[in-house]
């Protein structure tokens, strides 16, 4: 710098005028000169192609650190050794963080703004990207860095705690976990949304457009008609199903998961089924998805109906357009629209009638000692049988959203900090006699059956029992327009599918959950779903 | 600008005599000056602690990107869907590329320079870790992203091909692969060193400090001493081994893969076994590895030698220093010393007889029918059958050497360009005939049956070899120094395996693979690997 002081200062004191006022003047001018000619060398205008294929790319990472944490989330819960956590948190945690700290870049900001002002010019789908990626974009900022790599990291290891924790009905090896995993989903909400309430904040991560408002007169409506409807069923005389929890060996048991995917139509050649203790479904992209199952050799239907429960989420994933693949689009839209899947495969058509007389010949085959003289009617009645009881995901249809509304209240008082972490089970134990008039033996059977608080997850339960109204919304409007039963009644799902598909799967994430709902339901209407039931019932019932 | 420019040139006017040469120079002063600026905002002097805990989250980081890599392998080459490659394919792609494009960033050489510079203030540990990640850093500097993640890409997809090629016995689907896969070694090699021949810099990366003109005489050597041995043995009685293809149920051989297992110390909570077409150990730390075997129902001996080769490499990394781990010191050091140790295992000890005494009654409880009236020493002949034959895995522990050099022929030539690959199934034949006297009945029993090639390794075969000279060679000190056989005989592995884990497990990556050679084995000479197999075989077929 001398140099050029002293020149500057010699001609500056030659002109004599401005020596004192101009220095600082000068600089600023220079700085800006500097900034703008860096600015035109290496940030030139951005143009529409390079900014589409800097879109592409982003969505591509984004799908590949995705599968990457996929697989490893996978390895932990099927083959993995025992006890491999530690590396295994590690590995995650730190791969979030990269991939958190990669889309919270001021360049990823930058490119999406770009797109924002050039929206116009973009087709349906960029578009849809760009509005979908600005809004995680946004949030995403919002979580630091360290935190997010906390939240994977620490929800990598609840679960494997967790898995112990019910093995061993040891509910206070979880509990310190528990407690983490509400601070920092409280904490999170206020990243999601600081002007909502905090449970509201995270109903609305899981289920865009829903809070407590919507659910708390939802479920209410629900109880109002369900509660006198169980009383009614509790009155009559309950099917044998003791039939369903003869021996059923896990071999035989699996050949006839093999045949139920094939009856869904699932190709094996793009879905694989695992073991593991809590069923779930991975799908990495539309021809790459796995589903898990978990068999008990003194419950047939246990098993049977996780592999069309998580089949059904399958066919969502896999019927998902094939240009929205490697996008933020592919994959299903909300999880309530993924549990309306689910749930309509498991309950509406794998506990009708006709479809259990199309498979029956096979089940026979399969089972021909355990299924002696017992009809396909016995059997529908056997697992619709209606029974208060302590497993959510054996629960009966009928009884089921109540398991909701119990884990509903206990997630909204711990998160608004009513209820602490450790009294949850007394506070479990309460509501299953309130709601259901059962009593829950001990943590394994009441509140560590479910992984998802393990899996960090806060206010997603309750979408199961959104996804089973929009479900009887579906099939009111599917009814409506193809002939449902009869080829469900020959083991024809191809129809049913076809119209899911085109109504609900192929729209991935291209349209708001709000869209797809109105497409395939017409307006949101729980007593669609209460009628639904009280008509199922009492056929069953003969009410 | 206009406002400064207005003003400088009419000071410089006003002064007269320096208005055009003055401008440029003015503008490199305020350059630098900007630059020293902004390195002092910005990059202020790195501190050594600073360093070195970016150099631990740099290994992490490098850990993390690893691990997700290698699930999506594990997962690909165990329960992926057979038709799920594209979406894996891409994922590895962009993941390595990501994790190429932040190791090779300047920030990391900066980082490695500095603490290179400092290196006099590390402990061992430390200083070790900088000089191999310089020299990684080195040489992936010099490999363009996109090539890289071409590589990652291509062999992905590759493995998938050459599974269904080896399947279908059609060299020709895998060929287009193989073409790609030595054109991109070739330049690879390049990239490796300039300086010397491809093949040479391919040899280097695999076994450090190797070479043709290393490997030449090796060979050369072992030939002399081979083929005369295998003509004597040719010329006595074989040993009825017809008992090794009985009927061997694959669940009856799955316990017997736990019962080895256990036998070798390998701790069930910290490594699986998994099945696939080829066996192949992938460890992510000491505390977590997997090995898999392929069942065979004729073959009790082939799924049994994985089980414990697999093993062998799994004990290693197992046996790695727990202060090295998540660092680029875990694992083992060289693929020499790797396959030295995994051959250890499969032959000097799991082809021993007193090792066979040991474990017989337990095989005899696992397959009555199958050994009944068969000896220890009948089977320990059985294994030990040598015979030429076509598949390397199944060689024998005398004919595998030549099987390794029909190989080492082969990618040299490849790689020099003297061979193309489209000419490889008839070389493969020629060099089989010739070494082995054997006819190579059809591709998937000739140049299809390895994975490495697919997997885009070239120069990694000859390691093999090499492993089972430096394996002689541990054998001889170890029996020097402890009492071998007397606990091999009980079953019991652990003093062997102490030996091993003292020598060379322990040390990991932080010794030259040289020095590890040179404490484990003392000065290398092959002819102690011709003496034991000259022994082995002369008492063997009492020659």
């Amino acid at each position: 710098m001398t140099l050029f002081w002293d020149c500057l200062m010699a001609l500056l004191a030659a002109f004599g005028l401005i020596c004192i006022a101009w220095p600082p003047l000068l600089w600023e001018k220079l700085d800006r000169y500097r900034r703008e000619k860096h600015k035109r060398n290496e940030e030139r205008p951005m143009e529409l192609n390079e900014a589409l294929e800097k879109l592409d790319a982003l969505q591509k990472k984004s799908y590949a650190y995705e599968a990457g944490l996929s697989a490893l989330y996978l390895d932990g819960d099927t083959v993995a050794p025992p006890d491999t956590e530690e590396g295994r948190a590690l590995a995650v945690s730190v791969l979030a963080g990269e991939w958190h700290e990669k889309f919270t870049a001021p360049e990823t900001g930058a490119l999406l703004d770009y797109l924002t002002e050039h929206r116009e010019e973009l087709d349906r789908v960029r578009r849809r990207q760009v509005e979908e990626l600005k809004r995680d974009y946004d949030k995403d900022r919002r979580i630091p860095a360290d935190e997010y790599m906390e939240f994977e990291r620490l929800t990598s290891e609840a679960n494997a705690v967790w898995k112990r924790a019910k093995a061993g009905n040891d509910f206070g090896l979880f509990l310190p976990y528990l407690e983490k995993i509400v601070a920092i989903n409280r904490k999170f909400a206020g990243y999601y949304d600081p002007g909502k309430a905090p449970y509201d904040a995270l109903l609305d991560e899981y289920e865009r457009g829903t809070s407590m408002a919507f659910y708390d007169p939802f479920f209410a409506a629900l109880r109002e008609r369900i509660v006198p409807l169980i009383r009614a069923v509790g009155e009559k005389e309950q099917p044998d199903d003791s039939f369903l929890h003869r021996h059923y060996p896990a071999e035989a048991q699996r050949r006839f998961s093999d045949y139920l995917m094939e009856v869904m139509g699932l190709d094996r050649a793009h879905c694989t089924i695992g073991e593991t203790e809590h069923p779930f479904t991975l799908s990495f992209n539309n021809r790459d998805a796995r589903i898990t199952t978990h068999y008990y050799e003194d419950d047939l239907a246990s098993s049977m109906y996780s592999v069309i429960h998580e089949g059904g989420h399958a066919k969502y994933d896999m019927g998902v357009a094939d240009d929205l693949q490697y996008t933020r689009l592919a994959g299903g839209v909300s999880m309530g629209l993924h549990e309306s899947q689910s749930r309509f495969y498991e309950n509406l058509i794998g506990r009708s009638l006709p479809f259990i007389e199309a498979i029956f010949p096979k089940m026979r085959e399969l089972f021909p000692e355990q299924l002696a003289g017992v009809t396909p009617e016995q059997f529908w009645r056997a697992v619709n049988k209606a029974q208060p009881s302590l497993i959510r995901t054996e629960a009966d249809e009928l009884t089921y959203p109540l398991h909701i509304m119990v884990r509903y209240e206990i997630e909204k008082r711990l998160i608004d900090g009513a209820l602490e972490a450790r009294d949850v089970p007394g506070e479990w134990d309460r509501l299953y006699r309130e709601y259901l008039g059962v009593d829950v033996p001990d943590d394994a059977h009441g509140c560590l059956q479910d992984s998802h608080w393990a899996g960090g997850s806060m206010g997603y339960f309750p979408t199961y029992a959104l996804g089973s109204a929009y479900g009887a919304q579906m099939l009111k409007n599917m009814e409506a327009e193809i002939d449902v039963w009869s080829p469900v009644g020959r083991g024809d799902l191809s129809q049913v599918t076809a119209w899911l598909r085109e109504k609900v799967h192929r729209f991935g994430g291209l349209l708001e959950p709000a869209d797809v709902v109105k497409n395939a339901c017409g307006q949101f209407d729980p007593a669609v779903y209460a009628d639904y039931l009280t008509k199922k019932y009492s056929e069953l019932y003969h009410l």
